[in-house]
């Protein structure tokens, strides 16, 4: 199967349009914080969602909106997340009645996130005030979308991608933001996806459901599991290729592009984490089961002193072990090697649990790069897993230490 | 009963001796790196470890000398942990071996520990060249002690008290160490307490296990547990009271007092975690169970997010929710009140799970003080939990980023 990654984000699928502005919320006028994808046909629709016990009303709306497996329209601010607040729930239905007004779509086929400080009333007035200049720009606009969702991403986080199914072209595009707070667990930060393949919505849903396991749930900044993570997909069907309804062929042809997408898309977040200067990825191999793999695997990349050796290029691998040995399944210590690699060399720092001589010149090289891999090799079986994060750096605590004002 | 705190450290309680000097281990010559605690007669000793199943080699050597419920002295060096180490456990014996050489003491009663980097050899010979000077300098030196198993501890830690049982003068004396690579389970880092209390090995194992639970096992700095946490207790019985061999009244009292000294010994080592401007300290209210109010309050302590709005004095409620939301026990979000708290008075800031109106500034000065108390009120039970920890700060990542050079 050939996968081609192509241009235009969520706007490369057939029949997708976008937009993003500036409408008020936040008080610095060159940052857009108002976003709307929109399909020009009803589309099969799935999502995944925080697994926080304190939710954000908008998490709530859409799970309701998405309850019949169909959506028309994304409509997401930034800025402020409305979250923890009394008249949430209202506002956020607010919002999805602006997208009913605005066009011809039923309120209950939008998608709603919003995503910002927790705890801040959002007023609905300057969404209801620009949301005909939002509806009237939408166009081939993937990047002010994009633009209009991030808080303190330093990047746009976009990616598309073409392959075919039964001779048609078939697309995936998908925006993203992601930074602080992010340790997602059956869903991330916002991350919204379009695709023009002919799909049921239970088959969509189980395709979504089944992907992030290995690519935003495999992804941790701060080891904080946002009250916000939504990770929605829009299927309108207008590929023209066969409705996908079983798990034949054609779904695993989906699924292996989706996953193209997504873990794309997970590097993005890991490597634009707050205050990052570096992508750290983990890569677990020889684990007796899949589940020891990623549990691995995710406790050596949101381990705060593992992250801050990386930060200093330190080739601290006493501390890897240490937080191998925490988390908390059953592995033999005396077992495991572990080498530190980029596109510097690999070099190899533990063999069986015991520390190896090795250059501190080559080590410094290696994990001076910007995107480094910890390799583990437990050396009892034959499952692996992959999970990735960031360092952990001054501009971290700086970002974090004032967040609000 | 009455509790009084005295001077003394781990030599108040009678029969007691230590000593502490630099040996070489560490370049730094005005840095002590070599410490010794002895009882002038056999004692009832109890010990608590990690559970992380990376396990320094001198917590397999203590577990195996504490297996017959006595031990005379502790041997601790500083700047290497002895971890990772294919000759870990000849290295931690040899250690036992030389109080055995220096003083009539078995080395099967040795407690030994070490802290520091893990999985660089440890060279007995610095310690063998100097084990006479150490020995021969025991004397009322807690404070030499103390700070000869400082890593990058900023202050020495150390607490004593006086207490009575049935009309005997009894005492408890400690010294510990922590700050980076803390987020202890059943133990803590280096807790080492002296009692002249005559107690059994088996209550005093029981008074041991008991207390760290709300003692050493709800404090984090940072979320990563230590290869080598160990807390051990020796009880001498020099006090003259009454053999403790049952939970009668006298075994009530010794635990309050005991817990008074681990209680002052947590708060010591929360405030001093690793680049720590302030103490946090975090109380749970209303819980429907102590498993509840535990989860909690460790979770806030924990939350890279919160600890970083400590140390911008940032009242960023909403964090502490999302860190509730995420802990993996059931609560009801609605129910829950929060308040940030110091002698600069309280402020409450979340009703019900929403956010009310407060003075910002009266936040700002209220998280400014350098101990700072976030208190949860769940309302739906009446069980309680403190935990400890500190904030998130820039020499966090400056001290961590290049620890070993």
């Amino acid at each position: 199967m050939v996968i081609e990654e192509i241009q235009g984000g969520v706007c490369a699928p057939k029949g997708f349009k976008a937009n993003g502005i500036h409408c008020g919320i936040r008080k610095n006028k060159a940052k857009r914080d108002f976003a709307l994808i929109v399909s020009e046909v009803r589309a099969a629709a799935a999502g995944v969602y925080t697994s926080n016990l304190v939710k954000g009303a908008p998490v709530v709306v859409t799970k309701k909106n998405l309850g019949d497996g169909y959506a028309q329209a994304i409509i997401c601010n930034s800025g402020n997340a409305n979250t923890c607040n009394a008249n949430g729930i209202e506002i956020a239905e607010g919002m999805c009645a602006l997208v009913e007004n605005a066009g011809d779509i039923s309120a209950k086929d939008v998608i709603v996130a919003s995503t910002g400080v927790i705890g801040q009333q959002l007023d609905l007035s300057p969404m209801r005030y620009h949301m005909q200049e939002l509806w009237s720009g939408l166009g081939d606009n993937s990047n002010l979308a994009a633009e209009a969702i991030m808080t303190t991403d330093t990047v746009r986080k976009s990616v598309a991608v073409s392959f075919e199914l039964g001779g048609k072209v078939c697309k995936i595009g998908a925006i993203a933001k992601g930074v602080g707070m992010v340790c997602p667990n059956m869903a991330t930060n916002l991350i919204f996806l379009t695709s023009d393949v002919a799909i049921t919505s239970e088959m969509l849903q189980k395709a979504l459901s089944e992907d992030v396991k290995t690519s935003f749930n495999m992804v941790s900044v701060d080891g904080d599991q946002s009250t916000n993570d939504t990770c929605c997909i829009m299927a309108n069907g207008l590929a023209g290729n066969d409705v996908i309804s079983d798990e034949g062929t054609d779904f695993k042809a989906f699924c292996t592009a989706l996953n193209y997408c997504t873990v794309k898309l997970s590097r993005m977040l890991a490597k634009d984490g707050e205050g990052a200067t570096k992508l750290i990825e983990c890569r677990v191999t020889g684990a007796d089961n899949e589940c020891t793999a990623k549990t691995v695997a995710k406790s050596v990349i949101k381990s705060s002193l593992v992250k801050a050796a990386m930060f200093g290029a330190d080739a601290n691998w006493g501390r890897v072990l240490c937080a191998i040995g925490y988390a908390g399944v059953e592995v033999d210590v005396n077992a495991i090697d572990v080498s530190f690699s980029s596109k510097k060399g690999d070099l190899p720092v533990c063999k069986s649990g015991f520390g190896i001589d090795f250059s501190e010149e080559k080590a410094k090289e290696i994990l001076s790069e910007d995107e480094v891999i910890i390799n583990i090799n437990l050396n009892s079986g034959s499952s692996n897993a992959t999970a990735w994060g960031c360092d952990l750096t001054y501009d971290y605590v700086k970002i974090n230490g004032d967040y609000r004002t």
